[in-house]
């Protein structure tokens, strides 16, 4: 596979990364000309330092990782990251109410957060290891109708990230102009050619450096 | 030992909790009388209308579990919260700051939060299985310095929740007005009291219902 790098967000969201681990994330991610930087929002003002004048983007978490405050709240979070300079938001979505079926909720929270950046990439983490086939099937659909650019598996945090079946699962049930990232356990070359082939078009992961020189 | 009830945050944070588990939370909570509910701040408005008229407090998390996000995010959770009738607040440090050394911001943001509720209890998370021994020291002089009421432990999303060493270490480096709040893997009546003869005086658990039948 050729440009694999334009695939890969490059992701430190670990609570306890410090200030000279982000400079460092930010320091690969221009050598290797990745999609994006993937930060917790407090990072995203040294990010966008950072990265002027490159065609790296800065890229950061709402309401993140488990998508249970408020909606206030997350709105805030993406009012203040655009500020800072951030460029691609990756959202949890509602899980309680998704897995409720709450899914006008669900769905307008998510277009309200759409409406805040309508000139950037939206992601949406729907945390496929909580879900059911049917629950994953409503995010679709949920994603699908807010118009979101793309649908996500996982935050990295919950008892198992994406897999080949979810990728393709949701593949299936979004709408055409929806996308699929997989994040969460993506480590190696042969996990991202899977995953690609699987539907996904954007890899979320934190092994981006030896993922590149492994392929 | 008498009233452990009120030493009890009755504890509900995992991501797909639905409004029925909820409400089930609060009976049991209205029925022990515990201290609180402890919820994600998207549910806080479901909780005090179901606790209206009783002695049971609204708890809610802000910037949970990470801690990551920027301040701007955990200001306005807490304005939410406190719009949707939140009366206790806990939040979690930014550990990345805390680890870096960079104590005056990790006091400024706790002091910017206890200025919005300075009438309400205001605990803050250190994360501790993240920390140094020394961090460890350093948090509780911010949480100290900030005039914070309670410092705690864990968020239970991390490695590993409260010891009896560690409740002990911030007991012995907290100021005398602080309290000390151990939170995370505490399931027995056993633990319980084990932590408050460390010097804990607040108790988050998700069995507070099982602990109360076996004491």
């Amino acid at each position: 596979m050729k440009n694999i790098n334009k695939l890969i967000d490059h992701t430190l969201l670990k609570p306890e990364a410090t200030s000279d681990q982000v400079l460092k994330l930010c320091e690969e991610a221009r050598l290797h000309d990745f999609a994006s930087v993937m930060v917790n929002s407090s990072y995203v003002s040294l990010c966008k330092k950072e990265l002027l004048h490159t065609d790296v983007k800065v890229a950061t978490v709402i309401g993140f990782p488990l998508g249970a405050c408020s909606t206030h709240t997350k709105l805030e979070e993406v009012r203040q990251a655009l500020r800072d300079g951030a460029n691609e938001f990756d959202m949890v979505l509602n899980i309680g109410k998704l897995k409720e079926g709450k899914l006008d909720e669900v769905t307008q929270e998510i277009i309200a957060i759409k409406e805040i950046v309508p000139e950037y990439v939206l992601k949406v983490i729907i945390e496929t290891s909580l879900l059911s086939e049917q629950d994953k099937i409503n995010a679709c659909k949920c994603v699908t109708d807010a118009k979101a650019e793309f649908i996500k598996t996982s935050t990295g945090f919950s008892t198992h990230g994406a897999t080949v079946e979810d990728v393709a699962l949701l593949r299936k049930h979004v709408g055409k102009d929806v996308q699929v990232k997989a994040s969460g356990g993506v480590r190696s070359y042969d996990d991202l050619v899977k995953m690609h082939e699987a539907g996904a078009t954007r890899i979320g992961t934190s092994s981006g450096v030896s993922l590149m020189s492994t392929q």
